[in-house]
């Protein structure tokens, strides 16, 4: 049941079955430097890479590809530690304020989002962290 | 074919059939605040609605419960206008920078996501914009 705060905010028990998950009960979920604010990838989750990035404080995410849980960073050392979690008016998309080590992306730039439409042309505007 | 600027930075024409689209043809699109940073919502746009926003400079989404195009803002007069569009590394979603006027939310909030998790609380972060 709905509790409220002092200034009116609602409160009430997070319970990840309440979201809405596509039809192969993922989510999206976007990962958000929380110094400069910059939007760095997008990525899935199910309910229980929810419960693992909860209780771990390790971004965990589903991965399409492999079909296995995701612990970003596990592998290149480039950890996202969970600073906030927060969900959207549909319930479906999530929005991930994280501490990023190094760069997010694969391509070793810092963020995934590296190119950008001007004009009639595709731009590349980060390159690869050295 | 792939140009190259002074900086070395790759530069082509931009095509939206290379982008990769699920199977409703469908991309997601989170829409960040220029001046803020803030990420205000995510919403999923089809080759068409690109078009369309990079043509009008007013954001298009799909909107896939009324089956048509969304001209953000038409209704409210919460209009977005496109400021930069960015594609990811997979080039599966878009990240469009734009100038919000008023709240982004359906819900008179600024942004979507205004319930964060703490601890195992639901609370909400945002209060709708009077």
């Amino acid at each position: 049941m709905d509790r409220h705060d002092a200034k009116g905010f609602s409160q009430m028990r997070f319970d990840p079955t309440t979201l809405n998950y596509n039809a192969a009960g993922l989510i999206p979920a976007i990962a958000q430097d929380e110094s400069s604010g910059e939007v760095l990838m997008m990525a899935w989750m199910n309910q229980e890479a929810i419960r693992k990035t909860l209780q771990s404080g390790s971004v965990t995410y589903w991965s399409r590809s492999r079909q296995t849980f995701w612990i970003k960073g596990e592998s290149s050392g480039h950890t996202q530690t969970l600073i906030d979690l927060r969900v959207d008016c549909d319930r479906d998309c999530l929005l991930i304020i994280v501490r990023q080590i190094g760069p997010a992306c694969h391509t070793n730039r810092r963020s995934c989002f590296y190119t950008a439409i001007r004009e009639t042309d595709e731009i590349e505007i980060l390159q690869p962290q050295t």
